[in-house]
């Protein structure tokens, strides 16, 4: 294993995202955080930004600085992208060509084909020609891929619930894969830093609601990795809700069993048993956020309905960190050969 | 319009259901609230268990009662029976000897059949005799036999978010009654006032998650009254959610369309257009519970997916209004001929 | 008591304040509410901003205007300022010259002295010569002034917690008024609808904070009224906290007893035992905002605390209802002679 | 620096406190966990009972024990008591008599006086021959003698919110020790895991409330520390409120300021500019349990009311780990000879 230190930079370090890709790097044993960009906080310390982090001398010593490709590749081995979709596929042409690793935690590297990414985020692609070099950094599907990548995109949060669950059964082909429905749960950090009226605490706060119904943008990439798997691409049925938690995640998803269903348990257990960042809860409880909040765990459980034929796959994650930036590290981890969990334990 | 006085009783209202109950009928203009039992209670008054009802005179005036039948049923016109399952059936059958009216919240009269209750409720109806004159409770639905009913079974709150969007498409046959799924997220007043560990606040605050997979109790409702607008049994997947609200259900209701649908509109129009407590929110917007937090209101969203073919329908309730006791209520007003919207608008 | 209708408009109804204007106005029996006005939101009808009231006729059929004076005028009675503090000075200047009756939710009347204005508003009065005719609206304190007033100057919602605890115990001289400490705790609607990141959800929810230390701004109007009744200006020490709830202020004030105090339960029983809106727990309970929530009223407890001679007076009171709107209103039900709780109940 | 092992126990481990100190000490660099016990959980495993660490091999084999003090005391170094008072009073005899180092969670040993834990706690001390040998472990006031101690009474949560702002300006002289006065806010896991109506989701969620007026349980042990430190017993004045927050404290303290106080940040710089857990805002920011929830800091303001001559104190802490569990595993640190940081950060 690698025990060697890695220089990183994140960019875009304002969101919610950012801030959790902050948090975890601060903490990692093998990372040297470089830089931290901000437009909005520019010359401000982390600290200041970040009261949690105030103790850390690192934090008192890091200042927010605009984003400058040249200089943050000549200090950095990785740069983590937090930026806007549209906005990080440009900063990530420029490091591409200055030769940097680049995580990018937007939906722009995600989709294979530059169409579908017209169609779901409404606008033209502004380096398509990285797409095909992109490696979708979900570790316990993509591994190998992974390790040896230039350019990662990490899924979305929904995604990651939901792909997770379905992998294993789908490629045991004990399910079918036109006819999956998935109802998911989010807490409001799922929508950004946003300074919105709908995302306003007395907007959220004491308020369940579904929205994005029925093509929310998180469904182009559940579409094509499941594809990935099944070799054919089917529509997958998605809704999403906004519930009032800070993080977390919860996915249902109703699939309709391909026969009998006897070695659901075994194929959950080969897929996922020495996988350290999926806890297997299987017939004996139910996955609760407050159980994942803050970590890269995702707790998965399943249920067959024999009235109805269905096999029921639930799933919960923290949106901010299994969901984003701590699968991020997770990917990095791998890059860099080190322990998978490091830094994430 | 009769406009007369009823007098009521309120037969344990020490639970949010009771409360609710007790909320809404001291602002009822016809009503006159004569009794108030509960054994945890006894001897105490309505304003000092209840200190936001401190101000009315009624309140103040009000203790609670040990539960004596006859008693009562000389006192009352109407009792509503806020009371656990089994222990309702069993007050149920004293009460309907004495001739009393009777409007039942519990789960006890809402199964026609007693081998079902024995199945989902695990124990035997105590006054199965009683079954075949019980109305289910949904004015929306049964409007006429409520009017005409001796003993009315409130519907459970799930059931009520979800039959309501279901029974105009069902109706029309532009659904596949086969193929039905619930995904339903509740608040926690749901659980009722429980000591139970689970429903503390922290452990019910930052914390999502789904319950009673795959057989929910609420899904031998939900089937009942499908299969009474098909005419044909057919089995459900539902699956609730707990979310950190005090008020309120979404349910989601992914169906498979059975041809074309463009005519989903008047569908609803046609169905709900005059109903005083249904509000069609049809492509505009979606539901929020925020929305409908201590009122009557069921607001109701649709929309199709081209993409798959599927009908989603989404319903949003105040589950201890038009989930509970708000529509114990509209059921009163409907037997006493009094305007349905009586003290609940 | 009068009974004919009063016209009333709304300048400024896309806040929370405004909001619960619409709401209470719409339920009020005596009113017509005819203008609502809201830049952000012209052209677009109430019942599309807000779908709470969507089932209302009236909500359906008024549609948010841009504030005309003139016009707004000559079809009201009363209207309602719901705008930031500067603008309604000179929203008000313009209705005043046209003869209407306004009552204003804003800070900009609060103030006897323009000095003090400049000095917690930070920019000159733009209407100074309106001050002398303004009524501050605490009905409570000012009732016979409020009826005959012209231009009512609503409290501020911490100040309505505050003042009306300790303007009984003031008047009986029995605490020492030179040393008052307050801390109050409010939900995050006291905040208004400003969409800046420290009221988003998740900066909200799982915090507690103090803000506004030592000098916040609702100090003046406090140590105003305070000398109002005692004759003497002195310094009060008032600490806000933000809490996570939608509604709701308590407010703990400590104060110094000067000699005996055996009387308080008669002090506050003379005061406010025939105040409709005044609900007094003595001994037996402490304030809770959930008691209070939705409602007019203000919950009120005493403790002596015979270890430090202090007397501890707790308020309880929804900061938009009796803090904001609910008060606005019954200073409008005592300008136009209706009974004090029309539409409060 | 110790770098050995210590081997530890935890007894009632199935409160809020002893789950925060499992979570503490299965991540302690330098701690065995040996034994949990809990008569509710016996024979059940730690992964069980608390999924959030069921990823661990340690939870999976911990298994819930009863409390036998001879076998534990075996196996043991240390034992942590996160017992009821009066109990762990009992606990704590039978583990001294082994010559067991204690560290206890409860309050059955903060209170160098037995009459004042009568009058406080409402019975008589169970073991009031060991209170002279105990030490109140708050370290950054008792460093040296929890470094020797071998009966660590721990402080209540409320108290080491208070006394580590009070400490260093009562050293000082500056400020007036006969009228302090203290409004602090409690996140709902302060009641324990106490499964009573009051702490359910609905009563606590959109509620807030003062309790404990006017003489609450942690006043004693606040003024007996106070009284340390300025060598006279002074009445405090301190009033707890109930917030809907899993996790913190906030406590505001107004003192007067006794002479002039331009010292106030070279004072607190001072005390604890080298303290690993304390951080100092000065007067640049304001205190938010969000930004310590999860930690064992506490952040520390001050500001001066010029108007008043009062000096404004206020600390936020997590009521769990810096107010319980976390501030018991710093005191073993000490005892043990580790850094005292160890497992903390």
């Amino acid at each position: 294993m690698n025990s060697s230190q890695t220089k990183v930079a994140v960019i875009g370090a304002s969101g919610y995202a950012g801030e959790e890709l902050v948090r975890l790097l601060l903490q990692h044993p093998f990372v040297e955080l470089t830089t931290v960009t901000s437009r909005q906080y520019a010359d401000r310390s982390l600290a200041e930004i970040y009261p949690r982090f105030a103790h850390l001398p690192k934090a008192q010593k890091l200042i927010f600085a605009e984003l400058d490709a040249t200089r943050i590749s000549n200090a950095s081995d990785v740069v983590f992208l937090a930026l806007p979709h549209g906005v990080s596929a440009e900063a990530a042409a420029d490091f591409v060509g200055l030769g940097t690793k680049i995580i990018d935690l937007s939906a722009d590297f995600r989709l294979k084909d530059e169409q579908v990414y017209s169609e779901f985020y409404g606008k033209k692609h502004a380096a398509p020609g990285l797409l095909k070099d992109a490696v979708y950094g979900l570790p316990e599907l993509h591994r190998e891929e992974i390790k040896g990548g230039s350019l990662i995109a990490c899924p979305g949060c929904y995604p990651t619930s939901v792909l997770l669950p379905l992998a294993p059964v789908l490629r045991a082909k004990v399910i079918d894969p036109a006819r999956i429905i998935v109802a998911s749960l989010s807490g409001v950090t799922g929508a950004g830093r946003k300074t919105e009226a709908e995302y306003l605490f007395a907007e959220c706060n004491e308020s369940v609601r579904p929205y994005g119904v029925p093509k929310h943008r998180h469904l182009a990439e559940i579409e094509q990795e499941i594809a990935g798997i099944t070799g054919k691409p089917e529509a997958v049925q998605f809704t999403p809700h906004l519930v009032p938690v800070n993080r977390g995640i919860v996915s249902t998803i109703f699939t309709d069993l391909a026969g009998k269903a006897d070695a659901i348990d075994r194929i959950f257990n080969d897929a996922y048993g020495r996988e350290p960042f999926v806890r297997l809860l299987g017939d004996k409880s139910l996955p609760d956020t407050k159980n994942v909040a803050g970590t890269n765990f995702v707790d998965l459980a399943w249920r067959i309905d024999p009235r109805t034929n269905r096999l029921i796959l639930m799933s919960a994650i923290d949106n901010l960190t299994k969901g984003t930036s701590g699968q991020a590290i997770q990917c990095m981890n791998l890059m860099r050969g080190y322990e998978e969990t490091a830094g994430l334990l």
